[in-house]
């Protein structure tokens, strides 16, 4: 970005991905993130134990489930789930935080993450990744040799019904060719930098604009 | 584009450019469509007289002043304008013709053709291409050597009250520096095609969606 597109962004984006297992999110959002240096991933508020080598503020912000549960109470969350037995939360001062420096923000969320924060924060782009068809997802899931045939097929019957709110979203990236899926995902972040909306605000003064 | 997107792409887009005079938008649209194949300039009708080297259905449609009247009349314009006694004008049947065949089309336009599109056509993608400063833009004007100063006095004019009408599309393009700003057009393209509503009816059999 040249300094003026930069000057020009006054407030980050809201990148919000999701997927059925198996199309390839994780993958393509690292290196997104790692592609741009005003991209970041959201750091979440987790109640799960600090593993070894884990960060808090960088992997997750590790609080107590009183002080996550103090949080729901006061709407702090964007979106949040409990994952077997732990709670896992986006908070809105996270995101803000970010975005009110200019940063683009990106979130690696499930679909109903998704809907919560469609309703909670009212603000974001949507990006569902899919993969080419369900065949290949089954190979892609067979091929990580991490879940056994049970777990599989729970994937693909879950991935199924996903797939189906695929609709709610504002953009849909087929992961077919991994370098395309990515260069798509790229340029929606760049296409989004050049909205109406962001690019404008920066400008009001440099061409006297009544907005 | 894989071919899982281009069989995504049901329907081509409309991309309408707009700018002020001296902000690079003829060159960046030429870079723009030399880089997509599927990207077409639409060909406009026009009552001119064909001059040596132009070719009818590739320049110009070339038609006469009797013509034209009937096709205001059926409305078939997207949008026309007269220009030094000349009438230019962009055919929906045009823009149909191409997009039906799943290809993109950009149209290259002033804000008044813009304006007019917007309401006779409906739909489109609208984008609008800024110099990075007024005093940036004089100097683009002078270098041309092709104005003298009254016309550049009154080109300045333009471009201060034709700047303020970018807040009426959907992205705002700075071109400060070339190649950025073409990056930033090819980006629209591309993230324009992965728009859920561009994608899904493509995958509907694929993923047995009902939409």
């Amino acid at each position: 970005m040249s300094s003026s597109q930069t000057k020009s962004r006054p407030k980050g984006g809201l990148f919000i991905v999701s997927a059925p297992s198996g199309a390839g999110k994780t993958s393509l959002c690292n290196r997104l993130v790692d592609f741009f240096p005003h991209l970041r991933h959201s750091v979440s508020f987790t109640t799960r134990a600090q593993r070894a080598g884990e960060e808090d503020g960088v992997d997750y912000f590790f609080i107590t489930p009183e002080s996550f549960k103090e949080m729901v109470e006061q709407g702090a969350f964007a979106e949040w789930a409990e994952v077997h037995g732990n709670r896992y939360g986006t908070a809105i001062e996270t995101l803000e935080h970010w975005r009110e420096q200019g940063c683009d923000v990106l979130l690696d969320i499930d679909i109903q993450g998704a809907a919560q924060l469609r309703k909670a924060y009212g603000e974001g782009v949507f990006i569902f990744i899919l993969p080419p068809d369900l065949k290949e997802l089954r190979k892609r899931l067979e091929n990580r040799q991490t879940d056994d045939a049970e777990v599989i097929e729970r994937r693909m019957k879950n991935a199924r019904d996903e797939i189906r709110e695929s609709v709610n979203y504002d953009y849909v990236v087929v992961n077919d060719d991994f370098d395309i899926a990515l260069d798509a995902l790229k340029s929606i972040v760049i296409a989004e930098g050049c909205r109406t909306a962001r690019v404008l605000p920066g400008l009001t003064e440099v061409f006297d604009l009544d907005i």
